[in-house]
């Protein structure tokens, strides 16, 4: 958002603000995802990624349906908060050599950038209901969905895997 | 953590990185609480963000007994995710004009705030636990469940209050 700007006045404004923002969000995960996947040593959370890789493409789709149904043009704006969550992701697993404490780190960077998101998605099918999109407010929750679905897996692999490994 | 040092070695490395972060991210949520607070219109918000800064203050000290059990002395480690998630917060409601559009937009900033502080207290719950602190998992999982509390409570804002106000 511009500093210097009013645009936003309405809920439908911020509304479509907040789709821009998980808009970016979801594109510089995409970018992330190949790295952690590389970065990963367990199997399991190795094809996490790449699965989650995959479900992230699917989401953009769904995102630019959204923006098609709203009449909007599909548009990223800058999202400190997911960049501050993936620099912050880059700077402690860059810190660490040992493989199972790296595969902890980044279980734990994955689950702070799915929680982003599950807060985002909720805020976005409750805004889209509340507008009259019923339309959009399925698609958002389509992608609501599978954010949780992956964070319980990230939890699993966190408390039954990962970290008996490296304790 | 330094882009230039390998200090993050081991689980317990982590453990205490994490909980260096959560300590910066709590003490910079205590700071934009008041302002939340004095932008909030909703009655409910307002009290709700006053309600949540003294719950952050007792948060705060619960992380600092977490780390004297621990035996580390209390410190912050800079945590570019909650400057991202704050000063995007900060940015989209200066943004916003019309006082129930604010409100929503600050129940969606203070839930993203939860969301990031649900992911780190789980991480360092389920790591406490493997690290047979069961007295420091004890305390962060209080914070947990403050966090998950505020976050529910802010949910039926959205849902029941605020949202339908700024229709």
């Amino acid at each position: 958002m511009g500093l210097f700007t009013k645009d936003i006045e309405t809920m439908n404004d911020l509304f479509v603000h907040q789709l821009k923002d998980i808009y970016y969000a979801e594109k510089r995960i995409l970018k992330a995802l190949p790295d952690m996947a590389g970065k990963a040593t367990g199997p399991e959370l190795k094809q996490g990624f790449e699965t989650h890789l995959r479900e992230t493409e699917g989401q953009i789709q769904r995102l630019e349906q959204v923006f098609q149904l709203h009449g909007v043009e599909p548009e990223a704006v800058k999202c400190p908060a997911i960049d501050g969550i993936i620099d912050e992701a880059d700077d402690v697993a860059g810190d660490v050599d040992d493989k199972q404490v790296l595969d902890a780190a980044l279980v734990a960077a994955a689950q702070a950038v799915e929680h982003y998101e599950i807060s985002r998605y909720g805020t976005l099918v409750a805004w889209a209901q509340l507008l009259g999109r019923d339309d959009c407010a399925r698609l958002l929750q389509q992608n609501l969905d599978e954010e949780k679905a992956t964070d319980e897996k990230l939890t699993m692999l966190a408390k039954n895997g990962i970290n008996s490994l490296a304790a």
